[in-house]
């Protein structure tokens, strides 16, 4: 994606040098803000503050956390507390346990001395391998926008919720990946924004939207299933931040209220996903997948450009009313039409075919 | 309900005086403040800018507009002038044109001389009644919420969206009625409260519900749909703007999203409304109810207290995104459970009966 002209990833290594950028989430859209992470301390702190977000850029974001921590010191206890560390960052995002898991496998046979260089020559080889899965995803789906296009002669309508594009993964993004391919190859598409509370991530989704010059029109997170009713929604295409093995959907709170109305209204609803938003231990998703609760102050202050020309926050409820504010959850697969992956488009129930899994 | 502990109704006529005051909701839950009308001009500027707000309450107000106009003319041509320009500030909620024909029925025989008489009695008489209508139709709710209490053996938790409360009606509320009533009886009940983007009516409810020592709990609009997955929601209950012969409920948008939620998980879905919200002549409420698109701004801008005390809006999107704003949806019959009238509850396709409707 270019900013200014630029191309830029979301995350990417500082040359060969021990550290990463990152573009600063938390500052966006109103600032485009490069954020430099020199250390495991740094890198948990960006997970967690949400300056970087999206299920497939936090695990590669705590690849390199490994690699900042073992960098720091290759003991054994060094390893262990990382790995810890950074999985109590965000709990539901399956990719982080998944990168964790697998730069353990990779650094923990290594000789102390060596695991520096491994863990960041994994780190960066994720990064990679993020950036070809999430073109691959972006292939796949947008055969299902060209399909719509030459069935119905007219631009694609396609809801979105959250932000499940560019700035959720290394480049491309997974839902995001699929517009931007079909927009790329001339197929007409306009995209309904969902806003997406409390975070507003929809914000970054306009914002990305502009940049690629992609049609689309913010709406509040209400409104899309009236959308639906008037015939105004072709499709709905969200990213995935856990999927279970059935097929069912851990995703940005509110999907399964736009998987509700899809159903009612006889729309398709596809998930688009790398393989590592993959959870094969999972059978209930509703039962066994923890869902983050997050802060009460997400809900409670609103954050945005002032009058002024500043960026300010202002409080929106008063602080003597209770707030919950549960961060994803859990479309059941019975919703479900497709799962658009790196190696291509399945029913949910085919998922495990897909990737040789019994 | 008792603001710094003074009764208030939420607009009541000054006396004998040929004014009428309210409480200004746009500057609520911020300030408390009272405004004044004293013109038709002033009547449609409340009514459009949401000064006021609620179908209810709206009606009411465009009844004293009428009022208004016949002290300044009583002419034919006066009275055709203000009710076609109060019948122009909002086109969903249908109390508005019931009030309106109401008050042309009664004003519109008399002698020019007569009318300004006439009309501010009838004005305040439908003032009175929307408070006693509201009381019973909050009578007839507290039922369903104290069944639910001596099944479950536990409090009670109602889900809401938007504001059917005290500041949507002249006095009491419809949904809220309901509740305020079961909690005035020792019913525990707790509340879930909606935001309801875009306008974030939401904290109009908490603002009550804390005034009255109700229980509650804000959420943000995405996460009514999850805490039914989980079993945390008992019962939903909502006003309306507008409702079908046949049960279709017209309420603010996102109502839908919830009915379908919902009955996802055989939970009982009751709007609560006083008569005159119900459109006789409405056959198929999705083709035929005029859904209100209001301005972007309200998307766009969010406003709140800032850091410095002051209330002050922010801008959470460019004007280079479009913006769409619908600001109602409807809720087929199929997905309500019953709908909660003064004259007692009833299933949808049983509306007509109890109004010996044919």
């Amino acid at each position: 994606m270019k900013v200014h002209g630029k191309h830029y990833r979301s995350l990417w290594r500082d040359g060969e040098a021990k550290r990463v950028h990152c573009v600063d989430q938390t500052q966006l859209p109103e600032v485009f803000e490069v954020h430099t992470i020199v250390s495991l301390e740094q890198a948990v702190e960006a997970i967690r503050s949400m300056r970087v977000r999206g299920a497939p850029l936090i695990g590669v974001t705590a690849a390199y956390g490994v690699a900042l921590a073992m960098t720091e010191d290759g003991s054994d206890h060094a390893l262990d507390m990382a790995c810890r560390r950074l999985q109590a960052t965000r709990p539901t995002a399956v990719n982080l346990a998944w990168a964790l898991r697998h730069m353990r496998q990779q650094v923990a046979p290594a000789d102390p001395l060596d695991r520096e260089a491994i863990a960041w020559r994994e780190a960066d080889a994720m990064a990679e391998d993020d950036a070809t899965t999430n073109a691959a995803i972006g292939r796949h789906g947008a055969v299902l926008l060209k399909n719509l296009h030459q069935q119905l002669q007219r631009p694609v309508n396609v809801l979105t919720h959250c932000n499940a594009g560019w700035i959720a993964c290394i480049d491309w993004g997974t839902a995001l990946s699929a517009i931007y391919q079909a927009h790329d190859s001339g197929i007409p598409v306009h995209v309904w924004v969902e806003e997406t509370r409390p975070r507003n991530q929809g914000r970054l989704t306009a914002w990305e939207l502009r940049g690629h010059g992609v049609p689309h029109t913010y709406i509040v997170d209400n409104a899309g299933g009236h959308l639906m009713q008037h015939g105004k929604v072709d499709l709905v295409l969200v990213g995935a931040d856990r999927v279970s093995r059935a097929g069912d959907v851990a995703n940005k709170i509110g999907t399964y209220q736009k998987a509700l109305a899809a159903r009612d209204n006889d729309i398709p609803f596809y998930a688009a996903l790398p393989s590592s938003t993959i959870d094969w231990q999972i059978g209930d998703a509703l039962a066994e997948i923890d869902i983050e609760e997050r802060s009460a102050d997400e809900v409670r202050f609103v954050r945005g450009r002032s009058h002024d020309g500043l960026t300010r926050e202002v409080q929106i409820l008063e602080a003597d009313s209770a707030v919950a504010n549960p961060g994803f959850d859990i479309t059941p697969a019975r919703l479900v039409t497709g799962i658009v992956t790196e190696r291509g488009t399945v029913m949910p129930d085919r998922l495990a075919q897909l990737f040789h899994r019994r």
